[in-house]
């Protein structure tokens, strides 16, 4: 990265003013949360939320390559919340910014009738026309993935079921405080490696059919190629449910879903290993539409299920 | 301005990426709305809140002296909001985004179970050095508005009072429609001329106590020269209320409130008349605390009287 952003201005003012570095593009990007839709109180604590709120935003400039440099948090609080509730949340969203470097440099806290609203805006720098959009994949390209997938939708599954025992917390803390690979997303950007690139928010199944779809072409995911965990595996015998469901559609995984042509691929896991990061080939791109398949080579449509982040209103 | 921000990539991706002008800095804030608290459905139309939303976050980027150049949109909608209030509130979004040359690059719309809610980011660019602070007031400046004070507070009770008749839409539409000076903003800081500045969204009563807390100075205000328009005196008659108040306390304005030393106040007239901006000077640095002094000389604490936006739950 060209230079170093710098905070000339943080909170109590209009505005924040940054100096961005030199010969870089600004990543833009906002999320918005909101009680009973997103979360709900009564299972997801102050302080997850606080890390969750940060970490999915960072996520989204992970993707782009860009490196977080600021952020800016609007929270909508109902009377009902105490002071303990609203401390917990900014010590645990704090601790999320040392963590990517993301300066904390304003917000609005304004009153919300029933529900907590949480809304963040991050800004982040990548060098210039080295950003990694959606829209680059070209048939031959790998598909990858970075970390493993489903191990989100198991520890809410867990949750849910009360069965979030101490052999589970690798997933149950893969669900309430996710750390999407941002450092990964910028070595694959500044290596000029990954053609496109998106976060994996909604599950593989709902996030390659948008960067296909923005990169006009199709591809094909290999059921048995899909990185889980043993232990998401067994959360899956335990609750009696399929983790390849988990992997195609649970979502809120943040990990990496990038393309790479086929002879650069050698150069990926030389990159990510220092940064502690393994990236899996699922699958190419080419063909029409988004396929999964099955190991005696057989395809179907791979379509998002319309699985819920859980079973709130929505 | 050096150069201008290029939205190299918009809507559509992880992140929009920007690049941002050579040799400034970013400015970068939000503004969480949310219904029954910053607005109410009943009474704000979807177009009114949709500029609204985008007016009051550049009257921010303005107060810093920095141009608008990009904006997020989250929206949160129950299910009962009908797509035509959804088209509506956009529509003019994008009419408030085009007169501020403010690109709207991303968003994120979600479900909120009972209320609208809007979060806006906003990014803006200031020649590097440029940009004007609270902090800067000092012994001897003058304090300085742009506009007219108390309109927008006029506008809002005559709404209330079912009296909104064509003899006071300018007042109306100065509630429902405010246009925020940010040009005057951007002159002001490029020459150099404003010592502190900011958007009077709460009132001079309130505003005039940030800069002045924030600058270190005490500050006075001669009640008989705040600018009040002659149809903001007409509503205050016909409704019996006091037109003064409203111009301390009343809010909502975005009028800029800036300090210019006394030797330099010969250069702002000519500064701001191209741009259709009159500034009354209303009163000066010096002294302890923030005090409105009367016609005969005497002064009293002038304090954010707890005047609400309007009469919601609060």
């Amino acid at each position: 990265a060209a230079g170093t952003a710098r905070v000339t201005l943080g909170v109590d003012d209009d505005a924040a003013l940054l100096a961005l570095p030199a010969d870089t593009e600004t990543a833009f990007a906002l999320d918005l949360l909101v009680e009973s839709v997103h979360f709900r109180r009564e299972t997801t604590s102050a302080a997850d939320l606080g890390w969750k709120s940060l970490a999915v935003n960072v996520s989204d400039l992970g993707a782009m390559g860009a490196r977080p440099v600021a952020a800016v948090i609007g929270l909508g609080l109902p009377p009902t919340v105490e002071a303990e509730w609203v401390e917990a949340f900014y010590a645990e969203l704090k601790e999320a910014a040392e963590r990517y470097r993301c300066a904390i440099v304003g917000g609005d806290t304004v009153r919300s009738p029933e529900r907590v609203i949480v809304a963040v805006a991050v800004l982040g720098a990548v060098a210039r026309g080295k950003a990694i959009t959606r829209a680059g994949a070209r048939t031959g390209d790998l598909v990858c993935v970075t970390g493993t997938l489903g191990a989100s939708a198991a520890g809410l599954a867990l949750l849910a079921a009360g069965e979030a025992s101490a052999e589970f917390v690798a997933v149950v803390r893969a669900h309430t405080r996710p750390e999407p690979p941002v450092e990964a997303g910028v070595a694959l950007a500044e290596a000029g490696l990954a053609t496109a690139m998106i976060d994996l928010s909604d599950g593989i199944a709902s996030d390659l059919g948008h960067l296909a779809r923005r990169s006009g072409v199709g591809a094909s995911v290999a059921a048995e190629r899909l990185p889980i965990a043993r232990v998401t595996r067994e959360a899956a015998r335990a609750l009696g449910e399929d983790p390849i469901r988990w992997a195609l559609h649970g979502g809120e995984d943040y990990e990496l879903l990038f393309t790479v042509p086929p002879e650069r691929f050698r150069a990926v896991p030389p990159l990510l290993a220092p940064l502690g990061v393994v990236a899996t080939i699922v699958g190419e791109v080419g063909g029409e539409g988004v396929r999964l398949r099955a190991p005696d080579g057989s395809e179907r449509p791979l379509t998002p299920a319309g699985f819920r982040h859980f079973d709130g209103e929505r």
